[in-house]
């Protein structure tokens, strides 16, 4: 998904200053080390980019963008927060993350645990600040972004599925990773005072379009490429598109996928920069 | 700290319908009863209790008592998170709480680091919902139980200080333990629009108290009499009140403690519960 990034750099801003506060002055030093560099040693972004997109896309005058950014910056903090749980030893045991060493094994098991739990509370303290101050478009956004994280749709429920006997694949790819892709659509949506149900169903294709393309990865690529550990689904047992479908079957799935996904958008100038993140 | 609890079926019944939402339909049911357990299954709610208490003494007409009843909501679901993270083995290991196998060892220990991230959300999102109601003073309630829980200050700071090689015990058990007292006491009073500063203190004395009494009780008492693992303090190498300051010496200084703590109420019915709680 080669596209332009042009609110990358508010993106990585506003990050940056959700993370000051917490961690200047008494903060103790390994946390605040673990949690940065959970955050900001790379990622792609690309639930924040979705979040504004779509905000940008739904926006027609009366947009909230201080909003649609707080919810943008909380999912990826959320999104963070959970690479760096799902990489513990008692689940992927992951050594490697974004092409560095993973939050346990540069910080040790306790401080990864705890910079999990600090990334979710700093997620929702900077969308609870910009949340009052729009409250009624606020609540729905806030209610929006937790429920992509917590029980019963949301990844700590789509994580938890791997803990259970009888799971269906669709249910759990849909909580452990179109969640957060559903709540960026959506925020970014009502944030923009749109609440119209076609971007929550745009954020589930787009949420199916990477999981795809996450399979095919793992699948294909060597950790070098991914900058992370390979094949790991092989490795944990993990159902997933390309040992579903083969790799040709997996590939359209994805090409169908986004295809469906464009139509969704309205034509005209104020969806082009969602058309281009989509292709 | 024996004292009555007239609020203490409010609280319970809160503390179920902040879960019900979550638990219900389509949530990975290792996960809900897991979360269940950690909430439901016995704690003393001294948390809570101390928040909806100085909202009744603080309130001189025009408290939100909503506000109030989520923010103790909130603190409790967090403490519940804290205690099934510390429980974990990389941590203190913990097999016993509360008179129960702790959840790694009910649930496995996936579940468990999963059902403290779900209970981090779930208190967030109660709170954020009556914050959202109370815009002006729901933020700062809001604020208050976040800041007492992230870094720097909160109790994830806290406990992460345990991983570092130079700590002062002040700071630690300022945030470890005292951090959401200090938070109870203030979104108590906040919420019943009282700022006054002599709150926080209050908070601060009653968790320095809480504190001494926990580590009087992890030396002297079995696991039979407290439901948790016995002289975890001495067996993970931690600094406590009792071997700095020997049994009777932490014990003048838990007298001490809640006698100051006492004279910040001041003299009159509405502090009348408040009075006992302490008592």
């Amino acid at each position: 998904m080669g596209f332009s990034e042009p609110s990358s750099e508010q993106i990585a801003a506003d990050l940056h200053r959700a993370l000051d506060d917490a961690l200047r002055g008494p903060c103790p030093p390994k946390l605040a080390k673990a949690i940065e560099s959970a955050v900001l040693l790379g990622g792609s972004r690309i639930r924040p980019q979705l979040c504004m997109r779509i905000f940008e896309a739904a926006d027609h005058g009366g947009g909230d963008r201080d909003l649609a950014q707080a919810a943008a910056t909380s999912l990826e903090l959320m999104h963070c927060a959970s690479l760096v749980h799902d990489d513990l030893p008692c689940f992927d045991d992951a050594q490697m993350r974004r092409g560095h060493p993973s939050t346990h094994v540069a910080f040790g098991e306790p401080v990864a645990v705890l910079a999990g739990d600090a990334l979710i509370v700093l997620a929702l303290q900077r969308l609870g600040r910009a949340a009052a101050l729009n409250s009624a478009r606020g609540l729905m956004v806030f209610e929006s972004v937790a429920r992509s994280v917590g029980p019963p749709f949301g990844i700590i429920a789509g994580q938890a599925w791997e803990s259970e006997d009888r799971i269906s694949l669709e249910d759990y790819h849909r909580a452990k990773t179109g969640a957060l892709f559903v709540g960026a659509a959506e925020a970014g949506a009502i944030a923009a005072g749109n609440t119209d149900p076609r971007w929550r169903r745009f954020g589930q294709m787009i949420g199916e379009a990477f999981q795809v393309a996450d399979d095919l990865k793992d699948a294909l690529l060597t950790p070098e490429m991914t900058g992370k550990d390979a094949a790991q689904d092989a490795r944990n047992g993990r159902p997933n598109a390309v040992t579903t479908f083969g790799v040709d079957g997996a590939k359209s799935r994805l090409r169908n996928t986004l295809r469906d996904a464009l139509r969704l958008i309205e034509p005209g100038a104020s969806g082009a920069p969602l058309r281009s993140f989509v292709r």
